[in-house]
């Protein structure tokens, strides 16, 4: 049983969900909650921590079966927790890394590129959306919020275990690949030269969504293959970066479904 | 110049910021931020409070003519702001009042029903994709999140001086009342016998979002005249609501455009 706040695996896990760095350091992160827990795939789970009061119960400790297990004092999981009425689970996990090959695989992939969109619980609810939208893949610039912040896991509602995804230094670079392969890029600009729905998502293509203040670099959505917009009622400026990446996914899910 | 945390005023702006229950005894809220502060309606400011860092530059002194204003030091703002990194105005504002008669005006009404949304950044991200959808109002619910949640507000970006709306005690009598006035009611609803793209929604028209964890109430589910799906891809169980309630009004804002 761990009892203090200087056991050296519980200064580790602080680390891991406040730092960034360390995350990416050690190649790990922390989920937390039964939800996450029960999502985790069973290969990525390192260990798993939990609190006195959350072994006690029967149902817990079966569905613990077969893990690798701390036990953590009440107060001591108090003070790792990330949320403020902690489950009294958190695991221990091990990042995935994906190619771009994974998310080409499919016949007319569906992709999003992401560029430097900074609110953790929006970048989760893009990927929860993405998901449900039969996207296949997410790829962000390297300016984009950390997938592994605890809030955006949490937003992600357990998409970040089946959406893969990837970081890249060089997102034009990597809007120029996906065009060499035939993916159509569209950008979301609020100068787009044409409505969301005039065009044709049944092919493989991809969607840029850009920092929620700024927008798209100009160098991004120069390269598009075209500018669309959603048009917007009213006196709205701008819409929220998750909602835009949600219409513009189903919008491509309802042509694909046969849809006109 | 106001330099004391405990000055009556800013005592109150605090309670202001903090409870429900005295924006609802007073009628008033408060909207920080610069941005917010042009958007407010002038016929609905009461007073605007600035930091004196604030009031020192000139451009933001232009901006404040003809307001009613009080000047406060630094330290004294920061303790009253809701965000971290205050801009240093704070503007006291009326609540409006909207009737159903106001939603209901336009030749083609577009309204959304929350029953019991409880994320307040959820709710403004509604506000804010419902105005840009061209939504005529959104009738919300008694245990619905606060739309003066200072969270709540910054979420709309503005739509809450712009989004017809009310709260009502008995969202069942209003979809009743709605349902009387010609208005289709839709259910979106995880088991809708059929899918959003399938309905028309070019006439009057209202969607019912339930909340985040519970979904819609069967009381209210069953009345609609029809439950409608979002298909879902993956293992999603379920949609962010603001997602939700964003893909609905946009295929009826599609629709209404002229699209198939």
């Amino acid at each position: 049983m761990i009892n203090s706040t200087s056991n050296k695996q519980i200064k580790n896990l602080v680390q891991l969900l406040t730092k960034a760095k360390a995350r990416r350091e050690q190649g790990l992160f922390v989920a937390e909650g039964v939800r996450m827990y029960r999502e985790t795939p069973k290969d990525d789970l390192v260990k798993t921590y939990v609190s006195e009061s959350f072994y006690e119960k029967e149902e817990n400790r079966a569905l613990l079966q077969g893990t690798e297990l701390e036990i953590v004092t009440d107060r001591v999981f108090a003070s790792t927790s990330d949320t403020k009425t902690p489950q009294g689970i958190l695991c221990l996990v091990r990042q995935r890394e994906y190619t771009p090959a994974q998310m080409l695989r499919a016949e007319n992939p569906l992709l999003l590129l992401l560029e430097d969109i900074q609110d953790p619980g929006n970048l989760g609810t893009i990927f929860r959306a993405a998901e449900a939208a039969g996207a296949t893949g997410i790829i962000m610039s390297s300016g984009t919020a950390d997938i592994y912040n605890p809030k955006t896991i949490r937003s992600t509602m357990g998409s970040i275990y089946r959406m893969p995804f990837l970081y890249t230094k060089d997102i034009a670079a990597m809007q120029e690949k996906l065009k060499a392969r035939g993916i159509r890029t569209y950008a979301a600009h609020l100068k787009g030269s044409c409505t969301y729905t005039e065009q044709a998502y049944r092919k493989g293509c991809a969607f840029l969504i850009g920092n929620e203040g700024r927008g798209l670099s100009d160098a991004l959505a120069e390269k598009a293959d075209a500018r669309i917009k959603i048009p917007m009622s009213g006196e709205v400026e701008s819409l929220n970066a998750a909602v835009s990446a949600a219409i513009l996914m189903f919008e491509a899910k309802r042509q694909r479904s046969g849809g006109l």
